[in-house]
């Protein structure tokens, strides 16, 4: 290591940065740069997760980003009837300077979120649902190179209406959260252990609707804490008991999402009633 | 730390322990000791523990110990017919020294073995399953103190013939290795990543049998890796795609089990026949 090197362990107020900071620096010298430049290097950057969560294949866009909406609608609907459970989240921040996610380090971003899966553990089922929905991303882009207008003229037949059913996060309720989680107490010692566990009436049943009253979690003398509508009376649920959000700094607890849909055209989602 | 802490950090051989190994003499040094006196100070060790695999609810005991055979049976027939999915696993390796287990380190060893459940993560459904095993171990220990007599005929009610249905491990083809396992080849150049994933049909799908032929593992290039035969024309496969055991350390691949019996009088397998 250079002393340079040195130089960029220690963040902005000259502390020193995280692995998860330090490996931000070297994509972004990668891929990037994210700020200061109206095109980063780089144009697409797809980016594969697993979970711990019963997430099955889950593609994440960000809203306003038009080319990947159609992406996204081409990749739901070719996976969606064969595969089962292929589901679209939109990312309600139009802007990608303000994600934190890899995929907005380039001018455009496409995750591929599969689960469950352990963490540090391959699965056959899930590497083929992630190379499915890669193998039909590019699929999209060719058919877009090729001839626009023919892609186009196939989604519109696929959506007649225009709409595009997706998922979006609820409106953060916790200041610094991007968005809607629904947090569980953690130990006095250790803020990245819960101090409840998931209630196992919604283990796996990641999407599925809970509503004001409904077991979400247990704690350590076995009384079942229930939904208090913080969210809306109604709320679908994501990313539930994912082994990464144990810890603080990924903002822990189950993720809240609202059923909506974005206008092909546009890539935007309706105005928020949540 | 002290001194005499720090020379504690090194192996009989001058070399740095690992961190497994500081936590045995940690271990030992509250339970133990394991050797060198015939009883250690613990009776009873009762080992919880989860896996990454779909190994529902595993009673793990040890060959000739008859309390623990006893016990075994007692949460097999209490457990089993509600829950589902409840088996033993009775190691072949008698004498305790020759373990490395925790629960070896005292007089008698109990583990309790859940899964699936990601490392990281509390499922609440897996710690019902541990809850409901170890609750049937202490009703059976309590049953045992206050009348031995009416506890084994019990017991003899439900084995009349006196067999009590069980996995052994299989033989270990692997020099160094405690039992069977069928390794998957891994990196070049890091040996805890394995280069063929396990091929899906196999997946969670924990104690069914394969043959000499079927499918085992899938390689980079798409292609399919069939078991050979090398622990007999059929066996059971447990903890298929076993997280801990991606690490070298563990001992690589899919454990391979034998279907057998154990005598309730003597806690013993019979001869065996891989």
């Amino acid at each position: 290591m250079t002393p340079d090197e040195e130089e960029c362990m220690l963040g902005s107020e000259g502390l020193p940065l995280t692995v998860e900071a330090l490996r931000a620096q070297e994509v972004n010298a990668i891929l990037g740069p994210k700020f200061g430049q109206e095109h980063p290097s780089t144009d697409l950057v797809v980016d594969l997760h697993s979970t711990t969560t019963n997430m099955g294949t889950t593609i994440i866009v960000p809203e306003s980003d038009v080319a990947m909406a159609h992406a996204a609608a081409y990749v739901l609907h070719e996976c969606g009837g064969e595969m089962g459970e292929v589901r679209i989240l939109m990312h309600s921040i139009p802007k990608r300077e303000h994600r934190p996610n890899l995929s907005s380090a380039a001018r455009h971003g496409f995750t591929i979120e599969v689960g469950p899966v352990p963490q540090g553990v391959l699965r056959h089922d899930a590497v083929e649902k992630t190379q499915k929905a890669l193998n039909k991303l590019f699929e999209f882009l060719q058919k877009s190179n090729e001839d626009q207008e023919g892609i186009m003229a196939e989604l519109a037949k696929i959506y007649p209406n225009g709409r595009v059913p997706c998922y979006r996060s609820a409106l953060a309720k916790i200041p610094g959260q991007m968005s809607g989680k629904i947090a569980w107490p953690t130990d006095d010692e250790n803020p990245n252990f819960p101090k409840w566990m998931v209630h196992k009436s919604l283990q796996d049943r990641d999407f599925s609707k809970i509503k004001k009253g409904d077991p979400l979690f247990l704690d350590l003398g076995g009384n079942i804490i229930t939904y208090d509508g913080s969210h809306g009376e109604e709320v679908h649920l994501i990313f539930v008991n994912e082994g990464g959000y144990y810890y603080q700094s990924s903002g822990t607890g189950i993720g809240v999402a609202v059923a909506s849909e974005y206008d092909l055209t546009t890539a935007r989602l309706p105005p928020r009633k949540d």
